[in-house]
């Protein structure tokens, strides 16, 4: 089944390879990537749309001495099989196996970490400066998708190249998506260039004659200039790029290796900054990844030949899936509401709101920082915004909320998906600092539901308010609970779920669940813990610490986020300045360092807040500091 | 002297004045400006610059009705003298006076509060979109510098608002400059256009013509499509602007104020999105301003007549000259150390780095995510990249922070100028959330130096640090110390300055001077209180404050930080975690608000972080919880 790719270990085995069998390879690529991520889930669409590309790449470059660098890096499965990791390909996200994302510590041939959208071109201009300083000679790509186009980012890294005129080949791998559709007018822009005829021959021909008119004496050169330019408009389809400091190459397909190959080649030539653009189709090779490549951007375990994705044997509905359900409820009953997500309506659940509610719903592009401050001009002029980013992504828009959301006191939403731990996309994705990054900002209420159901309420309860508002949820299934009619919550108020004697589990979010399962377990050793769902962050219920501090005067507060600054952090700060000298406070959450990837539960086990591992902390922290 | 101006209260009793009178006015709020600023101290160049768009603004358009949003906003003096704020204009930027910036609490014609760069296109898109929701009408405006054009915010908000096609009027306020001389391609191009001629009566004739061009079959109708863009490509000139879906209309000369208002009554009338292409100079009718527009884009007091900076009275160089200095002596001795900055090289001291090695020194525009991944990528290749980016502006670079640089673990050197309170520029730019943000990041050393001479101690431990690194430090004078040599200090020491029997004062960067003369004052008054100078917020002296907490148990922690999550907040972790229940712990800090603009001295004392107000709270908590 995979005779060719069994010889193919380093990128140098590639260029032994005749065009038929290159070919051949391109088929048992996909094959081993589908057969694989069926199993193991992961980015599948981006991945099949690259496997021409990525090919091409390593037959005319030399990694690790050439460096590539992948835009976000979720479409680099291919690049990892054919640098020496294809024997490791099905431990793919999972615990001590490979990670989904370019890693420099996992090999020399990836050439920077990546994750986060938009950062490609800023660290290949970075390592081709370094080069240049050294005095080095080879070549730094970056291969970005349309969609990482939009980041604001990969604009201000286009701009300083342009100008730099150091030598950089982008690889702009346009598949008309960035997750969903894309969106923005740089989107149209390359929609015309690709609808263009081909006249990169006759393209060539010309410039090289347009080069070669002489320089002339002032206004006529200047008039002169512009007819060159205004006939390289017509000629080159690419000009923004050209305007930018960029040699424009392309469109090109993105599927014929041959073509993609002898482009390189070319592009390898050039002098200063090259933009080469191909055009690939997601999804490409697996029937139901090309018609549903958005379902397939990134997918769990899947059967390959139905194309349908396994269930899940948990059946309650996601938060995400509750999310979306009652803004389509609270969006009914309020006209002033209106959502904003940046390049994921799909995976922040707002998809049946923007059908609903085209008017009301916004998809900026892969902008955080735009998305952001646009809620908050919106939320000036008496909308209510609820903007919808993934915890890890909104690190990108930390400024903003501070900026323009927090200081004017907008009554903006900030919902929060993926808070906590996100499992096999790893490092780059955990929205384990949110409750640390978002507690420091004056005027925002931080909040974080113990179930979906009270998600609902809490979503209903910031819109109720009148200043801004952060809620933060985990990545899946919700808890099965009911779900209720949407009511307010009162702000900075906690719920006893459970009195205990001995001491009291004060948790946050989804760590709720698990401080009842660690009490019941407790319980069985004799150690009668009380259950609190703190529910706030900021403001904290301090009546309520107090009547604990009290009444039990032994806490023990729990979350999936760093310590450093988060939830036990507010608590400790609270009882050191209350001066409850007798109050004995131990903080369960993350330690301050990055958590790798795997499976949500086996991390959440690993660093101890699964229900034992917390159970098992709890009766330590009690054998030594409480027990009589 | 202000005749005219006397008699403008509001802007509709602009429009009753005639060419020559407004002519007039624009000389009679230059004086104005340039009287109030040369005592007050504030943005003066950009304000000279925009006094006639400003007018045009107000003459053409109906504020508040309709909403102008202005970039940064240090450039709208003259709009907040013409929006009823004249009378109080003397009050600019003093403790309870005037912002220097655009506030909505101040004033109905601040449509957008503003400080940091690039929003003002997300802002202007957001009042619009919600406009266009509630079926208003009225017109929206974002004011952009071409400088803050490089920021990719600004990007981000071109390429929605350009696929939005709702309408919105950007005007490119082209002064050639951000604060120091603008960089980028971006910045090329529109230079490229400047020095274009004014094709604009004709462009609109043919235009014309070329929109009643009939649409015909495909192929045909793509080769005339191209045509006309073709054709388009030499009579407009901001074919880039057009491409994203803009109108785009100039270059204007901004300071001709008939011509502005006929520019802008016809960008009223056109459909959807325009750029409106404005020529100012910076600094226009003060001759010093004009010649050193870099020099008077934020000026102290000066003397009107010499255009001479009236010296502050500390002598003693700034941290950050300080800073630029131990740059040019590291970088001689280190050829793999480089300089980043966004758009700040003065304001950051790093001028005669970038003369001195210009290899080496990278300007990236007011682009601080680029500015971040860059260094990172520079550093994976072995450099020692340090990256100038005041506190404030950090906080645009959080995710790079931690998703290129510490993930990564790469051995960046972050240099936080303007760290704590920065005085009169206010809300928008204290530097107070940084000690928080920052020590949330996994692998990132933290610090800040007690004085100047330390700064560059702590620079040269930074980049001997094979990992991460963050200095912080504060606006204005050092302490006058002597400047020595450059040496490492250990990482994680804190340093005693005076031992102390009762309690010990830890504090950390500019405290450290303030704690000091606190405990003078305190040992007045019979208490002995110790000096620690912290140095390091990540990772903490743990042995230090164990053997305070032994023999002690009284500590003050003392920061220029928001408290929480700040460095008291990281000490109150540890105390905490150690459960050591006898010590004592008071936290001395910035409350979680926002903290308004004035003399940076009025603010500490304000916030009881001058070493009286130290001294004061200290007394009383050893009275209440420390006097035996």
């Amino acid at each position: 089944m995979y005779s060719i790719l069994e010889k193919v270990d380093q990128p140098q085995d590639l260029k032994k390879l005749s065009a038929v069998e290159t070919e051949r390879l391109a088929d048992e690529i996909r094959q081993l990537i589908i057969h694989t991520v069926a199993k193991t889930g992961g980015h599948l669409a981006p991945n099949l749309g690259v496997v021409e590309l990525t090919l091409a790449l390593h037959r005319v470059f030399d990694s690790p001495r050439d460096k590539i660098v992948w835009d976000v890096g979720h479409q680099a499965y291919v690049h990892k099989i054919l640098t020496g990791r294809r024997q490791q390909f099905n431990t793919l996200r999972t615990l001590g196996g490979l990670s989904g994302f370019p890693k420099r510590s996992e090999s020399e041939h990836d050439a920077f970490g990546v994750g986060h959208s938009s950062t490609s071109i800023s660290a290949a201009l970075g390592i081709a400066l370094a080069r240049d300083i050294k005095q080095e000679q080879y070549q730094v790509l970056a291969v970005i998708g349309d969609g990482s186009l939009t980041g604001g980012q990969a604009f201000e890294a286009l701009n300083h190249a342009g100008q730099s005129g150091t030598k950089l080949i982008v690889v702009l791998n346009d598949n008309e998506m960035s997750i969903a559709k894309n969106v923005g007018a740089m989107s149209d822009y390359l929609t015309k260039l690709r609808s263009d005829p081909a006249y990169s021959r006759m393209k060539r021909d010309i410039e090289y004659v347009l080069r070669r008119i002489p320089a002339i004496g002032d206004s006529v050169a200047k008039t002169l200039e512009r007819a060159k330019d205004s006939l390289k408009y017509f000629l080159v389809p690419g000009m923004i790029f050209e305007d930018l400091g960029f040699t424009y190459i392309g469109p090109i397909d993105g599927h014929n290796v041959a073509k993609l190959c002898e482009t390189f080649q070319a592009a390898k030539a050039i002098e200063g900054p090259v933009l080469v653009h191909v055009i690939t189709q997601k999804g490409r090779g697996y029937g139901p990844a090309e018609s549903n490549a958005d379902k397939f951007h990134g997918t769990g375990p899947f059967c390959v030949d139905t194309g349908e994705i396994i269930k899940n044997s948990n059946t309650a509905p996601t938060y995400t899936s509750v999310f979306g359900q009652a803004m389509l409820e609270v969006a009914g009953q309020d006209p002033r509401i209106v959502a904003i997500t940046a390049a994921m309506s799909e995976g922040t659940g707002l998809k049946s709101f923007a059908q609903k509610f085209p008017q009301r719903f916004f998809d900026v592009g892969i902008a955080e920082p735009h998305a952001v401050t646009l809620a908050a001009a919106m939320a000036s002029q008496g909308m209510k915004p609820v903007v919808a980013i993934y915890s890890t992504f909104m690190q990108r828009a930390y400024d903003q909320i501070i900026h323009d959301i927090c200081l004017q006191n907008l009554p903006v939403v900030l919902c929060l998906d993926r808070a906590g731990i996100v499992g096999e996309d790893g490092a780059t994705h955990q929205g384990v600092f949110d409750l640390s990054y978002l507690r420091t900002v004056p005027n925002l209420t931080v909040m974080a539901p113990r179930d979906e159901n009270e998600l609902r309420h809490m979503l209903y309860t910031a819109i109720k308010s009148d200043s801004p508002t952060a809620i933060r949820y985990p990545r899946g299934s919700g808890r099965g609970t009911t779900l209720e009619p949407c009511r307010t919550v009162d702000i900075g108020k906690a719920e006893i779920l459970k009195e205990g004697k001995d001491l009291a589990l004060v948790a946050i979010g989804s760590m709720v669940g698990a401080a009842e399962q660690a009490s019941d377990i407790l319980s069985r050793q004799g150690i009668s813990a009380g259950v609190v769902n703190a529910r706030f962050v900021q403001p904290l219920d301090q009546a309520l610490l107090q009547s604990l501090a009290r009444k039990v005067g032994f806490l023990v507060t729990i979350e999936d986020n760093v310590l450093a600054g988060g939830f036990g952090a507010a608590v400790a700060e609270y009882v050191s300045d209350r001066h409850w000298y007798g109050v004995k406070l131990f903080r369960l959450g993350l330690p301050s360092r990055f958590i790798e990837h795997g499976k949500r539960d086996e991390l959440l086990a690993k660093y101890g807040l699964n229900p034992e591992g917390i159970a098992l902390q709890v009766e330590r922290f009690w054998q030594e500091f409480g027990a009589k």
